[in-house]
């Protein structure tokens, strides 16, 4: 399959997963602009969340049980409401993008306009078919209980879900930059970078 | 500078940071065997660490206070005898690799090698002079302290501390592993990867 084909297709199953609101919508708006790009289309992307969860360690995703996941500030009693099991995380997970490129220059085009938005560390995750991610650097994993045993105190967690609803604001504020910068960039005719 | 010539002096930088004690030693060993390859040499890198600091929010390095930083495991009286301050985190920071290559195909070897290792999210963060780097997905961010108040029980810091040095050591083992990968890799006797 080419790299208009592929385009295509990927923007095909965006629609469909949209239809089946499997899409986090406060990244629509992003998506649209970098797929509004032609040397660029992008695939499972987030805008960051508030999750609590059930695992014996942070990371092992096999383990894992979802007991609510947030993409806006969230109130500190739906989480206490929550809370289940003998081992509980609260995370906040930044922003994810992930984007292919028709050319290793519309890579280097695309990672320079991210990391001016603030994604630092956005880098390229293969070669022959080009392929970026960005992540942000917002990251909370809080232990709320392990082993049976609450680790944190009920007011505790009030100012946890306070700073992190703050670190979700400034991530999604970063999103908002980076699609105003792509939007700009893609007004001003942009050279083919496809080669 | 060409490449020979940059790699000279970043051994050359290594071996003066080393005498002064700047160098986590339980990275060494690995950065020795990247910097066997014929096609990489490494910069700054760390094997992971247990770090307490005093800031407002995790990631804003410019009003961050570090008060103890560690490479190994570390015992929880160590930090409870160490928590001063407003706003306390405790962080597991993952290990971090970087190293620059003297090609694009260099890149791609040694990329393939680190994901094999473990490294999944391991990523080219510079073309024109490749560079790549490769980050560990262990992860704690936890306050200890919001706004002057405690946010954990004492026995909490315990179980959290457990947890952190059990993931450090998981990281260590990772960090090992990569290692034992990459002599072998290079006792096989490699191609010019160099162009």
């Amino acid at each position: 399959m080419g790299w208009e084909e592929r385009k295509r297709a990927a923007l095909e199953r965006l629609r469909v997963h949209l239809a089946q609101g499997r899409v986090d919508p406060d990244i629509l708006s992003l998506l649209d602009a970098i797929n509004s790009l032609p040397f660029a289309y992008t695939t499972s992307s987030c805008s960051g969340r508030i999750q609590l969860y059930e695992a014996r360690a942070p990371g092992e995703k096999f383990d894992m049980v979802s007991l609510g996941k947030w993409h806006s500030p969230v109130e500190p009693d739906e989480i206490l409401s929550r809370m289940r099991g003998a081992n509980l995380w609260l995370a906040l997970l930044p922003p994810i993008i992930h984007a292919f490129t028709c050319s290793l220059e519309a890579s280097t085009f695309l990672l320079k306009i991210m990391r001016e938005a603030g994604f630092k560390r956005a880098c390229i995750m293969n070669l022959s078919r080009p392929f970026i991610e960005a992540r942000g650097t917002e990251r909370l994993e809080v232990p709320l209980r392990l082993e049976g045993r609450d680790i944190v105190y009920p007011e505790g967690i009030r100012l946890i879900v306070g700073t992190a609803n703050r670190m979700l604001r400034r991530a999604k504020l970063r999103i908002s930059k980076l699609e105003v910068m792509l939007r700009d960039e893609a007004s001003r005719g942009l050279d083919n970078l496809c080669r």
